[in-house]
């Protein structure tokens, strides 16, 4: 797990609980227990986080407050929608923490629509929870989230990161996810790829457009959907395969019907690609019932590169090639971070960037194969 | 959607929104909202509704109070597991009757887990939540259930019907679907035919005997799975198709791994089946899986029927036969009566049951065909 220091609270000298932690040399989830006195911490332990917090002048007002005020014990999930099993889950890795940690959490699906999410996020707030993981619909419109950090209530963001935000974030590197998946099909051969995706409303077809020309300046932090088309783009760059805007394929989050209409433009293009990089797992499912729509073998007559390692993707045939990322994990993660927050951790927010992982399965195969076959 | 009245309320005598609906010849729920100025309501039919409570000599008093208390506006959802995506479909249904209504949703994993459930139940009453859908774990001891009741707290039961509990349930008519698939595939010749399924921990291996032998007296209601177990022994005996403890095979829920196995023993069994009804969509998956593992063919070394329409089962090689049931249709309906008794409606709690279809597609073929392939 790779992890950078973002956002410039550097002004603040009151000592932190992450302060304390590296000072007395323990995890900050331990400094927190240790500060808070609650959770297993072994005497000795206790007393050497307690010695560390008294050198750095550090008050555990803030540690205790949460533990004492008896608060609402409750966290908001606003995740953008519940039936894809990506967010499912997440939620479940976000409700397993929160349970341990004697938490409930409240869920909001926004359907990745700023207004919908903006109004969970206000719902939340009035109910006093005491913290909120969201899956932001903008990098940068978030005074909404800031809001909540203004008034005590933690914010960490799931699957996106904020350039705009200083908080935690649980991220994977998507750029680089897809370039390591495009990659696999360039390095089989293939030099005319495909890549199909969700993306939300807000993007324009411009930026889109600019995206996969490689003529899109990003500053600060883009979405997932924007890095997987750079990540694309890089990857077919390195290996000198043309780009076309023709080969990108998209439609908007909450209309994965049309994402079957896409794919199949692409399979008619008059120089069809011959693979594919299904770059979420609602196109990854949209491209594989359109290429069997069609009679077409994979990967004989078309390769195919998905994401996200859903059970059915092992079930069909062939099993699918996929970049598989955890969202259990990444659940889990959020939440661990949001109760470190909820603890008293006020150090800067951190990018957490989770690892994943291209899984080899029989959904891509050489030119040559292809051509022989 | 069939409906049966339960439970015993009837010696109140206090006028209820069903009197007063009955009365007026509308709906509950279209009394609840001109008894209680909310919604959209005709001035007409308000008035008419109006005219029966002053003839009835009903009190508005409970259905305006949570429109005026200003209540947490929070309701709780304990479903099994989230990452199960009936349980996330019913809960994204759920969510959205909510937020129609201005309410937020609370969701608790219970596991299937007696134990998990009451501790959840009883921090969502101490939340204050103002109405719980659960899907409950033990039919009878629903103990903790009715203490929310009779705090007041309406508890609707989603998948699973209570003989005890005076509440709404929204249910399928689990012995009948089972019953149709099986028959579906004793209509196609098959005799040897087997059944695997998730069954809960309290279920024991005694119970689940006694159903598969048909001697199992059920007073009141019975869980899914031994309504399924019931629904295969009937067309089992209405075709003249022995049944045997060895053709039943089951893992408790939680250790979906052991279902392949069972699954695998299941299909080495020295007279094997030639056709398996998998009675859940965890079963259905791990047959699927131990069935392509062993590289029969399907249907044509054995066949199969399923439970549950998820997008996987049209995805794989051949597209499954299933029982389908609508989990988003679930759970909104069970949202919406959780809805109508938190608006005062307190009529007897009804048994909601929701329609299941046999989706036949390539998954059974009939013994003739089997032989001369």
């Amino acid at each position: 797990m790779a992890s950078t220091k973002t956002g410039a609270q550097g002004g603040r000298r009151r000592p932190t609980v992450a302060d304390v932690a590296r000072e007395a040399g323990v995890s900050v989830a331990t400094a927190g227990r240790a500060l808070g006195d609650y959770g297993r911490v072994g005497d000795a332990l206790r007393d050497q986080v307690r010695a560390a917090a008294a050198r750095l002048g550090y008050s555990p007002n803030g540690v205790a407050r949460s533990m004492r005020s008896g608060g609402t014990r409750t966290i908001g999930f606003v995740g953008v929608d519940i039936s894809n099993p990506y967010f499912a889950t997440a939620m479940r890795g976000i409700c397993d923490v929160a349970r341990k940690e004697g938490y409930e959490a409240i869920l909001a699906n926004s359907d990745d629509r700023l207004d919908i999410e903006r109004a969970a996020v206000k719902v939340l707030l009035e109910k006093q929870i005491e913290g909120i993981v969201v899956a932001p619909n903008a990098v940068i419109d978030v005074g909404h989230l800031q809001r909540a950090q203004e008034l005590g209530v933690p914010v960490v963001l799931l699957d996106r990161h904020s350039g705009v935000l200083d908080a935690d974030s649980v991220v994977i590197d998507n750029e680089a996810a897809a370039r390591e998946a495009v990659s696999h099909l360039l390095r089989l051969g293939h030099r005319r790829v495909g890549m199909l995706l969700c993306v939300d409303p807000s993007e324009s077809p411009e930026l889109v457009r600019r995206a996969g020309t490689g003529r899109l300046e990003v500053h600060g932090a883009a979405r997932p959907s924007i890095d997987r088309i750079r990540g694309y783009v890089a990857a077919m760059d390195q290996y000198g395969a043309p780009t076309a805007a023709e080969l990108i394929r998209y439609t908007v989050v909450g209309e994965a019907a049309h994402l079957e209409r896409e794919a199949e433009a692409l399979l008619d293009l008059p120089d069809a690609p011959t693979a594919v990089f299904a770059a979420d797992n609602v196109a990854t499912q949209g491209l594989f019932t359109a290429v069997r729509g069609r009679g077409l073998g994979i990967p004989d007559d078309i390769s195919m590169v998905g994401f996200d390692d859903l059970d059915w993707t092992t079930l069909v045939d062939p099993p699918l090639t996929v970049v598989a990322q955890s969202p259990m994990d990444m659940g889990r993660i959020a939440a661990e971070r949001l109760f470190a927050r909820i603890k008293g951790d006020d150090s800067p927010g951190e990018r957490i960037i989770l690892p994943t992982e291209l899984i080899v399965r029989s959904s891509a195969a050489g030119r040559d194969a292809v051509h022989t076959a």
